[in-house]
């Protein structure tokens, strides 16, 4: 019984957890004067090359709207793929924490923001006769891993950030996956983010492996102090701030969140390639990181799910596709048993 | 060198990081769907006597205003004491989370809201001539263990929600240190809120031994479904549930909640009753919880920050008042430390 | 030298600028307890063919904005077409007026929301396996005459709300040109909004004729006690509300609406006709109400601004295309003049 | 039968009337984009001696709720006297305006905000150990004439701008009765606002003589910007401005605001000094401009209001105080009945 619905059913990676129990005893000053939050600041500059301010958050949807809040004012627009996080899976949040601005969807193939449809979007808006009328072009939101799949390589980042500088927009990316997204480039931080043109990024690690730690990276200090504002104001700042940065630090050190994405890449690109061999099931997408998406006939989707295996529908991708999503915890075992299952249901067995 | 500068500068208590450890391997779904949230939901209606909504979030400030965002529409007023933490410590959060309500603080002896003070206000801007000029009278919120360190009994809970019941107010109490309260009247859960009145309870566990875990407690369904919605829109909904639920499930199993919170408060009595005898300091205010107020002299402040003591001044009550926090961490040794160099600056030694 | 920009480049209707002179002298109550708001209760209540509640703004955008409010929670979803004024022209206002409510854009031919397209997204939304992810369904918002100078007939009308019964939606009408469309249809103002399903109408008087009067117009008395403190918050409720009040009462009164509409009408009909002979020049659209849109050529395009007359480029119509807008006060001669001056330059006079 | 209920039952200036009549016909660009729009801006750059930027809205708490949403951010304190109108009668639009900043209110006699006890209040916010706990501090208020009737002199004005420049908070000036201060004081506009600190103004017209009409003054460009959007997302953009703008030329042209100003203040001079000797009747505060406290014995009370005359109680100034407003509509008739009636109430007739 394998449990493929998200990266979000793991639990929590052994270092993390002792990272926690080692820093769980004893007074430390609260709100991040502490000296964990001290040596993710140090972690996270020697990652990414260049000092930044991190704030640890509790989730992906507080590090996504805080991050875009700081990028648009309540009458600006954020442009984004019809298919992001940020448009379609967190029930308004950006509006309400830039108090109300615009989400725009822009198309793209393959889950990826086209930079001409979103250059052609911008220079519609901006263009207007009545600029007061149009919600003011200001920010726009990459995901990588995107919702898709598929990965922003660097080339893909700055192709974006052009039409972000021709315009004076901010640029954020939603790094739910990002590790994911090196593990599959072997690209450095410093590359896909603030070198190809990022301002701001959402590195997430609770589905690489923290229980619920999430940091906004913020290469452009002007952005830093309305975002310590905007945190305590939205709830968002915890006070045994130890305890976030403890996850962080333990994730970020020895190359863990790598080596874990790493695993669970792996583990993925077998199921995907491993069930296109099944008859009655057909990968529809290449696998780029930790998620194979494949269209599965109804006797086999139903005999899987019969087994106990779990999993999404994934309209997106055709009415009989599904999302097998992969993580640190899944194990080599996992991906023999479902295969296993799918080819006895696949020859009727 | 004791730190006592809040409850939260303390770690975690060991057996909420062991239910932390046993809950972080294999798959479990998310956002609640889990054994973890579907105990401490039943934990909560065996300790609460009745059947509850349970809401866990990662901070205070995000409990609050949460459940405030419940009982008040935009255009309402919610009344507190005018030195209560949503007032004074929260950076405007609950207003951003009601779209913009106001809080109303009102006087009262002792950092406890005054009932014929509330009432009078409240009756004023009930009998506004242009109803729609005034914000709407909405709700109410109390907190206990009070920003002063005072209590409310459950009388004085039910002298509250009488106003509130004339007015057709919601009646919030934010229980930050809501353990406390109960470790020190010994009164039940429900005699402190439903059974008194209260309709929505912000039960911190943090301060008491968390790592940064709160539940909202709804006790009034109809209020609950509108708290899913404001929970995710504002970024508040973990994916990795389980984590929050099992620091919440083992804190509240096996009265550890009360103990620890027995503990801190036996200690602040010594602390207060110990440094009430030491020439230099004087004790403000009773301690009834785990606060002591204690006014220090020049050399006696000096001489224990000298020796590497923390605590805040507190100047609500007085200009040389300190505020002296104990946890369950604190130890006996700690309290005999702290006295025994209060006693030595004082002798000059 | 004719400015067919907009129908708000217009002046007022004469009757209207004689009932504000009436109204100008003497003590009123005011925010509404004066007569002449009386008088457009009952004038609404004999025109609409049943109570309902009237609540005059100042404009268009506040009049949308607040009628949205009223139909969803922050957390909601309103569905409108992609080209909707409340989605393109109004710079996020109902998202701030809704606490951060998304609009979800849907095509449709003709600029006319499509009921099957509407259904569809609806249903995939309300279907979410993580409902509190997905903004809520709760409003439909649809125009007449649209920004694409098309109507809704009653059965369109009612096609919509047939959608919005099934998933209890909200639906709101924008009637920024209300009046054109009955003038066009000749059905009566119920027929057109409660008896089709219509909760709330935005009622525009500003485009036909009023100096600055909208009116909304809520039909189901369990909205109206929140819009009325979403007026007074948003500082939409005028203290003299008896100037608002009586431009409305005299626009209504003795069927000047619907005959100043029907005036625009005739002369937009006039213009589409006579330009569809100009070589040069091409109907894009049919012409239903006030609207002509037409794709002129350029040397055609650059003469009649080169003569002085005035439109806006239209490229929802295609690139060449232009939007030609009729008013109360447009005149025969305006129109003759138009045609005069089209036909000579394209015979290159 | 005399309405002292306030200067908003007053109609409108026959000067503003014709005004209205003369823009009322022909084509105009829409937005402020024509020639009454143009001539307001001259001549509110004439009369306050320097260029400003107007932004024309037609109600109070439109204007200054967008002036104070330009100076604060949502994590703002904004300070102002603890009955200022922003504060007690505007149902938190402030709040809704600027995301949820927070207004607090401070003390100070006769209605005017007292410098010292603001200096105080925000050394105390400023110097917190957690800046992002408190709301910080932005902005001030002062209104006048004030909600007591009283006025600020330039002197006064300074002095609350000497604590703004010390803290670098903005300074707003609430003037629904701005004409009514310079008619008493004799002072310049320059004088009252940019040259003593005040960086936007709420230049109030509609109790001065308008219909509807109320323009946002802002004498730092930089602030203007944001304020164009604010103006549009709050849907207090009119599209027809001409007939805002002309109502507040026709007002501010020949002194007319200020002859009308001096007009009601005389009125409310004489009625205060008449009112003051009849037994039974005590004015309760000196009369600066156009209203009147007076404390009524019931029998007075009850006598007029028996006769037909209209006022509002006023339980700021005690038990018994009702509040007497004089416009530019009072008549010494109105004034010499209202008398006379008061006299021979007293008198037993």
């Amino acid at each position: 019984m394998v449990n493929l619905c998200s990266d979000n059913v793991a639990g929590a990676l052994p270092a993390v957890l002792d990272a926690l129990v080692e820093a769980g005893r004893g007074a430390a000053m609260p709100y991040g004067a502490d000296p964990w939050s001290a040596r993710l600041d140090a972690l996270v500059a020697e990652i990414f090359e260049r000092p930044a301010m991190v704030f640890p958050v509790a989730t992906g949807t507080a590090a996504n709207s805080l991050a875009l809040a700081c990028l648009t004012p309540p009458w600006g627009a954020v442009y984004c793929h019809d298919e992001a996080h940020v448009m379609v899976d967190e029930c308004g949040a950006p509006e309400f924490f830039t108090g109300g601005a615009k989400l725009i969807g822009i198309g793209g193939r393959d889950s990826r923001l086209d930079p001409q449809a979103l250059r052609a979007a911008v220079t519609q808006a901006a263009g207007s006769d009545h600029p007061v009328h149009v919600a003011r072009p200001s920010a726009v939101t990459i995901t990588t891993v995107s919702e898709g799949g598929t990965l922003y390589a660097p080339a893909d980042v700055a192709a974006i950030a052009d039409v972000c500088r021709t315009f004076s927009l901010g640029l954020h990316m939603d790094g739910a996956r990002f590790a994911g997204t090196l593990a599959a480039l072997g690209c450095s931080p410093a590359d896909l983010t603030w070198k190809a043109g990022v301002d701001i990024l959402s590195l997430g690690a609770t589905k690489g492996g923290a229980l619920a730690a999430e940091a906004v990276v913020v290469f452009d200090p002007a952005l830093a102090e309305t975002l310590a504002y905007r945190r305590k104001k939205s709830g968002h700042l915890v006070s045994k701030m130890r305890f976030l940065s403890a996850q962080l630090v333990a994730w970020l050190s020895e190359g863990r969140w790598l080596s874990a994405a790493r695993h669970a890449n792996g583990l993925a690109q077998r199921l995907g390639a491993g069930l296109d061999t099944v008859p009655g099931a057909r990968l529809v997408a290449p696998v780029e990181a930790n998620m194979a998406f494949v269209a599965f006939d109804q006797p086999l989707s139903d005999g899987l799910r019969g087994r106990g295996h779990a999993f999404y529908p994934w309209p997106a991708h055709g009415p009989q596709a599904v999302r097998l999503v992969t993580s640190f915890e899944t194990t080599d075992e996992d991906v023999e048993a479902f295969l296993a299952d799918a080819r006895a249901i696949a020859a009727g067995r």
